[in-house]
């Protein structure tokens, strides 16, 4: 086998798989099997116990880990030129895509020699690995509800930013106020306007940890209007995602409906 | 009467009623009221005086209801090769059917020796009876209605799946950050991934009981990102809930105007 | 003025205003402010200093009212022949119907002598009062509004119905799961299952006051099956209501649509 | 430049921006920034370190916003003829606009020689500050979102409302049921129909902060079916506004469809 053809060999194996590739099933399986394992060892992990017990293979399964997603990394600059094939600098190009980006920082810190002393640090360099898993994801049955709702949450992006947008105006609104009511009567709960924030957040979501609630007048008066406007807030983005959804179901319903042969009107077969 | 002419009347007895039978609907009601007292029994017995006072009431009922629902399962399996004329195994078809393997785990567990010791054992045993509400549960006048929304929540299945799906991985990716955040200052509240699992369901469903909350300024700030987050994540199954009801009445409306005779534009007549 | 003719006119004046008739106008005005302000003053009599302070008010008001809805239940018995003219007995059809019933309810109980002693008998008394308020709804100027949202509701009441029944055995089966998990080790939580059914609304409606919450793992892995569940229970109530409305909305822009003059699609003039 | 030439080159640079007028882009930036640092200074002076620390600064960024504020105002009433040309009295129609009297709310309480004393007002008067917010809010490219949700909830506004008065309808009725029931047994929670109002709220909007919940057995009754019943009073605007969402994207979708030239059925050519 020439140079050549293990490069595109490898960029095979590496690529997602299409079906009727044995190798690039397997590679695609051991690294989705990694990424979920290495989920699951930051769960596992997180009990004392377990994490004191079984240190050692903590560690073993750490250290392999890090070994693959390095030998993928390595792999994918290589192939670089074969995934863009009409770009002047494939690798700079590569190096400079999200995914890549995503696919340092999960390897990246293990390297650094101050890293294996903070233990904090490690568990949010793993979770930047379930990023990854968003490519495996594209695999799987359910491709296109997934689109779908991709789809769905793109069109109204706009729309959806704007509510957000007055979302987060009615909390800011609403912490001052709160604020100015309460800070007086509980200096502890409401001690500036962020920690009022949070207290706007936890009522017009509807969480209501109950950690923090209004206990004047004023304040429960204001509560009370900011709760049901929080209601009218929350269907804002629902209504604008419903509709969404239904406006895909009519345009996916029309478009197996344009293979009708007669007019449903004049009943005229269509040319 | 003859064995075959038997057989046919005992299966026409507990088929489905369709409306003529007077035995299968005096059957149809004497089950469905066993289930509906079994439920009620559960609830009954939960009261401690109830649960002593009436032991022997209790007892009483549990063994009619299960002498009546093992002749029912046992006339099923005699009957099933008039329910399945075609198959070649019919009894075994039913056997393994659902509703026989609930059948069956509705009074299995009682003829078990060791069930009467455990109480909390024969609790669990009385709900899978619950499963048999289902059943009946056909009954009634408002099976179309019920219909309706079992084909709403099919047709939307796939796309309901995948968010549920992204409600895990949200819910998972929240619990492993809030643990990190939270677990250095209060390590009772988040002393684990799984622990901090339990509060990030509470959030995102906005349940909010208040047991558990992020008290750090990093933990609440990522709390409230994740609430907010939250309101979305609920509001895409809602949409898609809502717009397959949308889709479902437009299309039961097409099929009555589907009646029509004539353009509703040009008023011509369809052929 | 005959006595017919009075007759006529008292009926004039105590039914519906039609927008012409000065004195059933203010009729309508006084009896309006009359419910109202019964419901008011049910909400001052609560504060307790309010209530010694003003009782000779309290109960004047009381007595007067009373004396108000009296004359106008009376009223409404004498002319219930012209409200239903082709009935053979009007008065006994009047005072069967919903309307009349309200009426009587909530003047019945001042007439009865032991009630002056009981003040919370009292204060339920004037509750029914606020179903006259359905009465006084009528009028005002959202007359469409409302009738838009019950016809919404009305349409899909079986709909609403079964997702409600859906709800309820959803929570039935969470409280005698939960009060199986939960009572060995917080019994005085959850003593039975009714009280466990509590903690299965507070939580399947997402309010979530935190007075009732599980701990044990097998409890708390249970509430956040049922919570996610609760998600898509409540979605369904919301999604068939979102469809009616749209399905409403649709139907009265192709009302508005039905004046066009020319076929959209063939561009014919519509005879 | 001649008088009349100077107040039209004035009245340029107060007006919104039309995209080639660099210095009424630059006005526009000016007061857009000092209403967001003023929203900004609110919260940052909550916090009690920064509001002692920096006294002075807060104090001379009150003086500066202000005195821009005012200017612009004046600025705004003298060109006013040029932007009502056909008013009678265009000073005072402008004067009397929502706009101009959010203008003099953000800025008239400081020329009042008695606010100074007091910190509270001040706060409250640097919140009408915020309403200015929403003069810039019209900038920025997300107009055509916005106007849609603001043409949605408009176009449902009716029906909004009449669903407002409903849910005040039920939470007054819940807070009576609810203080009748839980007052004898937790009179400091539920001391008043007021208090009890505020319960009814935080139950119906799913808020539950947990603060105040029912104990009694009628109490947990009453709150458990208005809890359900809150479902379907949130589920109505959500309702509402889903289908008005819905109707508008179908209509703009609608309006590109009118460019079609070829009937979608018949294939013809439309005249």
């Amino acid at each position: 086998m020439t140079y050549k053809a293990a490069k595109a060999r490898v960029f095979d194996i590496i690529s997602k798989d299409d079906g009727d590739d044995r190798a690039s099933r397997i590679f695609d399986l051991l690294i989705m099997a990694l990424i979920v394992l290495s989920v699951v060892s930051i769960v596992l992990e997180s009990f004392d116990g377990l994490a004191r017990q079984y240190a050692a293979a903590f560690r073993a399964f750490e250290y392999f880990s890090v070994a693959v997603f390095s030998v993928e990394y390595l792999a994918r600059i290589w192939t670089a030129d074969l995934l863009y094939p009409s770009a002047k600098y494939p690798r700079l190009k590569y190096l400079a895509s999200f995914m890549a980006l995503m696919d340092l920082l999960a390897i990246l810190p293990f390297y650094l020699p101050f890293v294996s002393a903070d233990m904090r640090y490690l568990r949010m360099v793993r979770l930047v690995r379930l990023f990854r898993l968003f490519r495996v994801f594209k695999l799987g049955r359910y491709v296109d509800a997934l689109q779908t709702i991709v789809q769905v949450i793109r069109a109204s992006a706009s729309k959806l930013v704007i509510s957000l947008l007055l979302c987060f105006f009615v909390m800011l609104f609403s912490a001052i106020i709160m604020y100015t009511a309460e800070n007086p009567v509980q200096p502890e709960q409401f001690p500036n306007v962020v920690a009022s924030l949070w207290w706007a957040i936890c009522t017009l979501t509807t969480v209501g940890y109950g950690d923090v609630y209004p206990i004047t007048a004023v304040g429960r008066f204001f509560a009370a209007l900011i709760s049901l406007v929080g209601i009218g807030i929350i269907a804002i983005p629902t209504g604008i995602i419903a509709a969404g959804f239904s406006s895909a179901l009519n345009s996916s319903e029309e478009k197996q409906d344009s293979v009708k042969k007669y007019c449903p009107y004049c009943g005229k077969k269509i040319q």
